[in-house]
């Protein structure tokens, strides 16, 4: 349930957004991504739950696995499309993790 | 709606959770640490959702505010409630956001 991360440091990608009204076609982006991401090298795992904000905490190897994932030409393609009709409003946080603990 | 943080650098709290049934005191203690974690310094955002995964990210200013936070006495309380009684699983991870950028 939760990303199996391994020992820090590891970076996670925080996007926090809030969707637009306009959902055409979301929900099947969701899921290839979902399948994509988990190809990539130096993906470790992801995190998500939505409520007034959607909150998807995605975690890598380091910055460079981040930035390849970005440059994705089908991902390239569903960041246009969160751009322009998905997403009313989102932010990025790219941040390294230097510690972690669980119960 | 979302958490309006400063330029980076800064940090995040990743507090992912799922919960037991027993839920009982779970809402009003919530609400009682949103309202005290915005009077700490270097606090300087929430961003929370929950659906399968509950997911917290929390921003401060360094890491030495988190630390305090994290020693505060109520706040000390309901670790030890989140502990015992709330929740069946958490992980908390501790990140410096490096980048940020928005739509």
């Amino acid at each position: 349930m939760f990303a199996n991360t391994p020992e820090p440091p590891y970076y996670a990608v925080i996007f926090t957004s809030i969707k637009n009204d306009q959902d055409e076609g979301y929900g099947a982006m969701s899921e290839k991504m979902l399948k994509l991401v988990q190809q990539q090298k130096g993906f470790l795992g992801v995190e998500s739950a939505r409520e007034e904000v959607g909150i998807t905490v995605s975690y890598w190897k380091d910055r460079a696995s981040i930035q390849t994932w970005k440059a994705n030409l089908e991902h390239l393609k569903a960041q246009e499309k969160g751009k322009s009709a998905w997403y009313k409003d989102y932010k990025i946080r790219i941040a390294k993790v230097e510690r972690d603990y669980e119960k």
